[in-house]
This record gives C-alpha cells, sequence and structure tokens, in this order.
C-alpha cells in the first residue's frame, strides 16, 4: 500500500484556521508540528483553557487532541475533499500529563475508501512516557 | 444492589462551580438537571464556544458533555471523597445534533470500590433520537 | 424513524444454522430467542466450551454473544442482502456471570446506509445485574 | 520506568496449558513466540474452529486472541500472583486476514498497581499490514 502526502502541513495548517477558526479562539494552542503520508503530529500549548484547577490538562483536551490529529492525518492522506467526521473515538487515560504543551502522533492503520482508523499516542512535550492513547474511526464521504 | 444519593443536584452544582471554575469561563454552559442513585442528567447549551463553522456542535464537546454527566454520576453516587479520574472513554457518534442543547443522560452500569463504569445518552433537547452514546470508566481512589 | 423487520425468528435461526454451520460445533448452544425492529435478543447455553477453569465463562465467548447478538439485529433489520462486517467492537466486563446461561440484548443506537451501531447488555438468565456491556458497529455493504 | 520479565516464555506457556486448558481442546493453536518486558507475541494456527465458512477468520477468534496476547504480556510482567481479569476490550477490525496464522503483538502502555492497559496488533503471518488492533484493560488484584 502506497500513499502520498495531499497537503502540506501549511496547507493544513491554513485550513484548519480557515474552517476551525474557533479553535484558535482562545490564542495559538494549536499546531501541526509534522505530516507524513498516513501520520501526522500535533502539539497543543500548556494553556489554562486546558487545564483543570492544580494544573492537570484536562480529558476532554486531550480527547480534542486526539480528535483534531486523526483529523489532520486524514486530511493529509485524502486532501480538503469534502467532510469526513469522527464516527468513534476511544481514549485511554493512562498518567497525569507534565505541566506542559502535550503533543500527539497519530499514524493511520487504515485508509479505506469509507472509513479512516488510526491511534494516536499523546506525550507531555520532550518526554517519553505515554499520557495517553486513542484509537478512532472517521467516516469519509463518497 | 440498593445504591443512595450522596449528593443532592445542588450540592453538585456547587461542587462542580467550585472545583471546576474553568468550565463555566464561557458562561453557563453546564447545567445538572436532574440527579439520582446512580444517574445524572446534564444539559449543555448550545453554546459558540461548543460549535464548529455552520452550526454543528463540535465532537470534543459531546465527548467533554459525556465525560461530565459520567463524573457526576460517580459523586452523587459516592460523594466528594477525593479525585476520581476517569481511565477510559469511548463515544460513537451517530447523528448530527440539532443547533440547540444537547441532553447527557448517565446511568452507572457498576459501582464498584476500584472502578465505576458507566454510559451516557445524548440527544439533542426535546428530541428523541440519540446523537451520540459513550461508555466510560471512572478510577476510584483508596 | 420507522423501521420494520425484514427477517423472522425463524429466518434468522435458519440464516445462521446455513451460514455459520461451525458456530453449532459443539452442540446447540446459541438460541434466538427474541428479534423485534432494531432489536434482538440471544442466548448463550452455560457449555464447557465457553467456560474457564473454575467454572466462569470466558471473556470470549462473551464477546462472541454480544458479536452475534448485532449480527442478528442487524440481519433481522436490514435481511439477508450481503456481508455485513464488525467493524469496531469495545466490551466492559462489570461482573463474574453465574454458571448459567447467559442473556444477550442488542438494540441499534442507529442503522444508517452504511453503518449500523448497536449496544448489548449481557445477563445471567433470569438476573438482573448487567454483567457485561458492549457496543458495536457494522459495516453494510452497499 | 525499568521493567523486567517475571515469567519466561517456557514458564508462560507452562502455566497457561496448566490453567486454560480447555483452550488447548481443538489442538495446538496458540503458542506463545516472545516476550519480553511489557510485550508479548502470540500465534493463532488457522484451525477449522476459528474460521467462518469461506476461510475467513472470525471476529471472535481475532478478540481471543487479542484478548491473550494482553494476558500473557501482564502476566510476563507480573507473575503468576493471582487473577488478573479483563475490565475492557476494545477491537477495530481493519482488512480480511489471510487464510493463514494470525500473529499477535502486545506492548503494555501502563503497568500500574491496579491496571495494566495495553494494545495488541494482529497481522497475518509474514505479512506487514495490519488486520485487527485492540486495545485492552487488565484489573490487577491488591
Amino acid at each position: 500500500m502506497k500513499h502520498q502526502l495531499m497537503m502540506s502541513r501549511e496547507e493544513l495548517e491554513a485550513f484548519l484556521r480557515r474552517e476551525f477558526p474557533q479553535i484558535h479562539l482562545n490564542g495559538d494552542i494549536w499546531t501541526i508540528l509534522e505530516v507524513a503520508p498516513l501520520r501526522a503530529t500535533m502539539r497543543m500549548a500548556y494553556h489554562e483553557s486546558q487545564i483543570r484547577p492544580g494544573g492537570t490538562i484536562s480529558g476532554p483536551a486531550m480527547m480534542t487532541l486526539a480528535d483534531l490529529a486523526l483529523y489532520v492525518a486524514v486530511l493529509a492522506s485524502i486532501g480538503p475533499v469534502g467532510l469526513a467526521v469522527t464516527t468513534n473515538l476511544s481514549i485511554n487515560f493512562l498518567r497525569k500529563p507534565e505541566p506542559r504543551a502535550l503533543i500527539g502522533e497519530c499514524r493511520l492503520l487504515k485508509l479505506g475508501k469509507r472509513l479512516a482508523v488510526g491511534d494516536v499516542t499523546l506525550r507531555s512535550e520532550g518526554a517519553d512516557e505515554i499520557v495517553a492513547h486513542a484509537t478512532g474511526t472517521y467516516s469519509i464521504p463518497a
């Protein structure tokens, strides 16, 4: 199975900024660090809108990072051809993340005509330990 | 198995407001409608911070509602006895929600000493159809 | 959303027997108790092929019951029109089942053109407590 | 995080044979190929008890392989210290497996005092493509 990159990192950044302006409401929290065929790496800044009292990053913030990394990996692989939607997301929270940026690495395990499935590994920036692990499915429009 | 309510709706509202002030940053989005032993119903207002362009409620907003409904059901059943944390959340997105408030109904399927497991059914306010369905596990501290 | 029954209980039993003879290799373990639009109830006999030493029903046996109940609910709703395949199954094991037959009740939460999603509640025969709870997705061929 | 191997491959094989004789009822289907700290690789022979008409390996057979690989990885890491039980298993079926043996590679993402979480990647023997991907949680007795 050969796959090629249909959108560059810069094109994806511009696409997100245009289509999802609200994710930048609280500042530049989300950055695409890298894309490659079937892969994407995203960074979520450590920002007060994402944390719980005590400084812990909230579960929903981690789910958002996982969902977004999957979405970017799908777009990078199929191009901006309509509205892919998440049909399923499953996440395991493994450890308390550090009080700093969180990195989500997505790889697509399957890129079919109708469904894309991938997993996302979340780590605190600069750390080895896995903080959370998610698996998700995107439905691709015909 | 008999279970009783350890915190009233009002106590839970006050607890959330005190412990998670940031979920109210964008206004009064989250309301606890009802609690009963092993059950909780929450309402998420239709608010621009929760929607995507075009008016669709975002996936992460729905995950937040599911997670919060589970958390409230757990607290209602065990009381404010320390820090329960989500260990797993799995959600299926079934239909596009209506552009209005979303209601999440949680029932706990198990309330053990170490783990609580529940599911949450999400519907647009006033509608019958299920918009999303989540299952989650909370780890209860010793 | 109106749905009607496309296959009767008897037709479904005959279909399973014809298409999946191997599930009856160890005797008559699987029975369809009831079908209705978007619903199916299956019974798994308490049989040595399904149990672990000590008499506990094995996890994989419970997953098989969940998968089969979903499959029957899908077939009952769309008819025997080709090969529906499971794309995702997620199960939570909640309690040790009793050493007797296990009942799986499935309801479809969504029956779309491409995907069907349902959940299955497993209980020991005659008991109220939920032993396991599964959620699954079937992909429906075009 | 340093982890060491608490049981060798041979000890684990002997343990399974002693504690779960029924998984060998249909012949020598299950083999532990390799264990390492936080890792285990298992092989499921291509056997008529695991296949559907047409030669496809059944979904429940793949779930069994995933569950068993997780169990072996947990035992290898904590030793035979009582009854670890699966609390959650989530699996995505990605492609039709080849009509030959299936290999399941498990890595533990977390090995805590109470919970172990891991994922399992399933491939047809000798092939690169991922056939299915599972994530599971084991509860470890006190």
